[in-house]
């Protein structure tokens, strides 16, 4: 135990963000231990999560750390006192031949804690995911959301994709 | 040069769909040389490919095959005398930690030649897309299309997702 975090991605690519969290909190990357800081009890809030035991949790982490080109970008903000997570979205990057073997971004399970909405946290972690997918030279970038999420997801400059349809089926294992 | 082919993913797992192939045509995964046979000409056909030289096709390809776990699907039909490419459909596996630590799966990037519309090639790609969906896993499966292809995609299994939005949106570089 040497101290070092093992994270997700370089914290450097949004440490620039820091400055406008306010006090008690960190901004930081999903880290190989999170299981243990309730990263999972937070996504629960979102949608089912199951049973995943610290061994299946660390090895997901290590399948997202590990993609090259890196294609996962879980960013959480932890409560510094106990290092609880309380927020959380993820920019996932598709590799692609089409648009000069370019890529696309998908944002994906944006979740902030009951407790601490109504404080602009989904917004802060909106605008950190659209700033990494343009430094990663997304040349889309989509998301799904609910009805009532609409205006807010137009502010961070996404539209409904007039003409195209977003079809689903879905498998029961 | 050994004669073995660089696949994307192992040809086993669509290999039973060969017999569902007109004659003279040959289903397998994309290969490190289809540069060389077109993939990018038939991408075209779908939107803008731009230039990629060989090289970076090769660093593409080899960023794709070599997902662990694996996460891309690119199944391909090539006319046998030649190897021209003339069909394609691509999976796109995202690894999640909800449902289980589980994966949902994309369709993206369907697209037969001109030449060879009207023979049902574009429903047997979304079929082994589906049936490649199952066997890996996935929760949910997902795909964008026109509003006049909602009735062809129905007819594999998917719905509009009633009370889901999908949002986008695009960058120049």
């Amino acid at each position: 135990m040497n101290g070092m975090k093992d994270e997700m991605f370089d914290s450097s690519l949004i440490s620039r963000f820091q400055k406008e969290i306010e006090p008690g909190y960190v901004l930081r990357p999903l880290q190989m231990n999170d299981h243990q800081n309730g990263y999972l009890d937070l996504l629960s809030q979102l949608t089912s999560v199951g049973d995943v035991d610290d061994e299946w949790f660390e090895k997901r982490f290590i399948s997202m750390r590990d993609t090259n080109p890196k294609a996962y970008y879980v960013v959480v903000l932890a409560d510094e006192k106990n290092d609880r997570i309380v927020a959380s979205a993820t920019l996932v990057i598709e590799w692609k031949f089409i648009h000069q073997a370019g890529c696309r971004g998908r944002v994906e399970d944006v979740v902030v804690d009951e407790q601490l909405r109504g404080k602009k946290i989904g917004s802060l972690l909106n605008r950190i995911l659209v700033h990494l997918a343009q430094q990663i030279g997304v040349y889309k970038l989509s998301l799904e959301c609910k009805d009532k999420l609409i205006p807010f997801y137009e502010s961070f400059g996404y539209k409904k994709d007039e003409g195209n349809n977003f079809l689903v089926q879905r498998f029961d294992h």
